[in-house]
């Protein structure tokens, strides 16, 4: 595996790759790699020749700059998980690499960045769309692989992609979970052994609430009893809670036949803010 | 010479192209070529060995939907003289091939779009962005040629790929003039013979200006005598005349060592708007 700190660097290998007619994946990660990083490094080699994973704990999408100090970086660690998973180049560039030169440019997703993490985590989405662009013209991939986890980012890079015109195809896998349901996040590492026990209530929540939706019961009730629900573990202090359209990410005040619902959440727990989410 | 109506079209050529281990140059335009684009063609067939040139009358950089129902159109002359002039590829999509989907996310360019043009005409420099974006996305070229004719167009492009990390070169063309001074522009053609006359006073005056700025004249004077100066022609509405930093863009209230001075004007001139600018 070929490990690049510079653009130039990871732009001369993506050009050779390109050129001897090879199939290039990307999978952008922040680091501290879960099986949920590695399962998409592993659809990417099983779908492309080349598969370029990036490490790039990126400051401007980070809001909370305490979020930002203690996010979990574990490069010895990343790399070699990495290189078992079938990556063929790592890009761990340096901030003063991603950002010679302050930015100027916002990007504005309307409303669609007006809902949930966009509403509590000012300017992230535009520090996302701004490294995700950089991270594409460096690694030209032709397959670019997200975790749904992450469902509004997924959202606004799906839009990204589309009103830019980017060329490639955005793969989205599936949520990955521990054993008890709690969706694996780098974030988890940050949680109390008192606080790790408790965390799977955030998917029981969300299960629960599918269930309800299921049976047709009104989104305002959906979310009032989830909210409830979390309320009930005390070391939850819950963010949101929201029943949305699958597609445009707005609240609903009623269910429409044939379009999908995503339920998402955010909570703190023990000082670390963890979100998840289900589609029904 | 190839001439593609599709992105998909484009974009294997283009990818054929590079693999080949070619460099390409990318003009893009809306058409109703003078021989300032010429010139752009020219440049890039010296440097490139391919020269993808695109016309695209793009509906969302235009705030005034009579002027853009009145831009000239005038695709088989225009394909005439790209061929002559070394183009190797002709991109001329329609609008539904550009824009299959409504835009949902805008650019913001700070400061650097409050001023001048985009003080002006609101929306301007999103739709620019976009389509551009879009073009260096289906057209991947190794180098990106303008005119500085569009001075502000240019510090937003430029802004645009240092921000976004696109990787190709922006080579910025001298502004090219009639014999009697007035700058080359497609919406020189909707000029009366009576406008057309006075037209080249628009160059005087920013010449004048220039003069009076080397001389240390203060901004505030310069432009007040920029303004008097076309309000003798009372053909001519001027709508801006910005004594700024070359760089930021921002109006100057001093001249400051070691920075290069822009003027720009907009003016209009029997209905048609037109712009000009020069840097001292």
């Amino acid at each position: 595996m070929h490990v690049f700190t510079t653009a130039a660097a990871l732009q001369s290998f993506v050009e050779a790759s390109r050129r001897a007619g090879r199939r290039l994946g990307l999978v952008p990660t922040m680091g501290a790699l879960h099986d949920g990083h590695l399962q998409l490094v592993q659809a990417a080699a099983a779908d492309c020749d080349d598969v370029v994973a990036s490490i790039f704990v990126n400051p401007t999408q980070f809001n909370n700059p305490e979020d930002l100090r203690l996010y979990p970086r574990l490069p010895e660690q990343d790399t070699a998980l990495l290189a078992g998973a079938g990556c063929t180049a790592l890009f761990m560039p340096g901030v003063e690499e991603m950002y010679p030169q302050p930015t100027v440019l916002h990007f504005d997703f309307g409303p669609l960045e007006r809902v949930m993490e966009g509403a509590h985590r000012p300017g992230h989405f535009n520090g996302v769309a701004t490294v995700v662009s950089k991270l594409f013209h460096m690694a030209r991939p032709h397959r670019a692989y997200f975790g749904q986890k992450d469902f509004q980012q997924v959202a606004i890079v799906r839009q990204l992609i589309a009103d830019l015109s980017f060329d490639l195809e955005l793969v989205v896998a599936p949520t990955i979970r521990e054993a008890d349901g709690l969706a694996m996040s780098s974030r988890n590492r940050r949680l109390s052994p008192e606080a790790r026990a408790v965390a799977p209530l955030l998917h029981q929540v969300l299960e629960q609430a599918a269930s309800q939706v299921r049976q047709g019961l009104a989104p305002t009730q959906v979310q009032a009893g989830a909210l409830a629900a979390l309320a009930q573990e005390r070391q939850f202090t819950p963010e949101y809670f929201e029943v949305a359209d699958a597609q445009t990410l707005q609240p609903l005040a009623h269910y429409e036949a044939g379009r999908s619902v995503v339920l998402c959440v955010a909570a703190h727990l023990g000082g670390v803010r963890l979100i998840d989410n289900i589609v029904v």
